[in-house]
């Protein structure tokens, strides 16, 4: 029996969206490694094992799924969203690099839908036009790199999608990202925070960047900011398809 | 009996890919609006009228949708991969905003599959650190907003992903596009081209910048362009996630 690694993405949270491809390799899988809150949405079952593990243990997470393989099992890492998005599938890769004997697992990266788009579905279409995701956490990157990224996504009128923009053990940088964007953008701008989308804790608010404070996130949030031309329509926010000439100014 | 309108992403092809959220939506639709290729993709069914149309059309479908929806049919106008990335969402609301009398009409926007998520996973996680997504297509903006872009998205240092990079109206751009990367980026920078992934006719090539031609990139291919640290372990191509302080440079 060979055994294999599968990173699957499970979506922002509601069942029906996560896709046909992902389920099939949940009921072939002996095993599922991820971090405890998506390894709690995979049903027991007899022949399958849940290895559920604390957060920033994303290397040795990596490294027991491919040992597992190894051994022939057949192993799922389980992300949130997409598992390319801010999530295992570089950790994994990241760890193949260091171990040569890993070389020669099967493995397979099954797309999800990540939180930006489900956000940016619930609340309409911001991210209709050219877009970047930036990661806001400084836990693997300066914060200098983060503001630099910001100032060139603002600059590059991108609407931009914030993924960790808070958490408890840095409290301050979204105020710092609050202030850049106002230094970068019209107080008018658009922002949604959007929290846990298709769970039952789903809560979305759309304000003007004058109108933000930095406790609208928190480490369940994705923030979406608009560019210059996003606008309302009814309760709609959308990003038309279209840019006028001279947009192009910085 | 009231309508509405869901704008539903099919994903990149394959109909694994395609989320139960949409399967359901579908299955409810008594009518059925989009491009010729992705409305050959539903299956004809007693009580559903499928309607293709060009592209190039999407106001007059969004139009064509929410009036059948106010007459009280059920319509699903279906997009390739996510309606909100470069797809249908914007067209509708762009055109709901130009006639009010739509405005009640009960619309729902379900996400899918982006092509450029479907085509990261296929070859590792070139996005798993920060990055844009650009339409290079200058149909609906100068392409000068799109040197702009490019070059905040090379200055940022970010991976970038790049959807219609070239169709038969415009063989052009793209080499011009190449031309900017080549001035922003260093020649050994990883270059992923990604035509049709998850179907039948799925091609996928890695080179890097100073071996990438025009030719490389047709309408149905994604681009997506590593940052600075993105490498190979293998066959495939990663991101990693984190970043060496002073990578803001620029």
């Amino acid at each position: 029996m060979s055994g294999w690694v599968v990173v699957a993405g499970l979506g922002p949270g509601a069942e029906d969206l996560v896709t046909p491809e992902v389920r099939a390799a949940l009921a072939q899988a002996t095993d599922i490694v991820g971090y405890i809150p998506y390894v709690a949405r995979i049903a027991p079952r007899e022949g399958l094992t849940l290895h559920a593990s604390d957060n920033r243990v994303e290397l040795e997470r990596a490294h027991h799924a491919l040992q597992m393989a190894a051994q022939g099992k057949r192993v799922v890492i389980v992300s949130s969203g997409d598992p390319g998005v801010f999530a295992m599938a570089s950790a994994l890769f990241e760890r193949l690099e260091e171990i040569p004997e890993f070389a020669h697992i099967d493995i397979r990266i099954l797309p999800g839908i990540t939180a930006m788009l489900a956000a940016a579905a619930r609340v309409g279409a911001p991210l209709g036009h050219d877009f970047c995701a930036i990661n806001l956490s400084d836990n693997l990157k300066p914060f200098d790199l983060v503001e630099h990224r910001l100032r060139h996504g603002a600059r590059g009128d991108f609407a931009m999608a914030f993924y960790n923009p808070r958490s408890k053990s840095r409290p301050h940088q979204f105020a710092r990202v609050l202030e850049v964007l106002r230094e970068e953008c019209e107080p008018t701008r658009l922002i949604v925070f959007a929290r846990a989308v298709s769970t039952p804790e789903e809560m979305v608010t759309v304000v003007t960047l004058d109108q933000a404070t930095p406790e609208m996130a928190d480490m369940r949030t994705v923030v979406i900011v608009g560019n210059s031309t996003t606008r309302r329509v009814g309760a709609w926010v959308y990003t038309p398809r279209s840019a006028p000439d001279g947009g192009a100014t910085s």
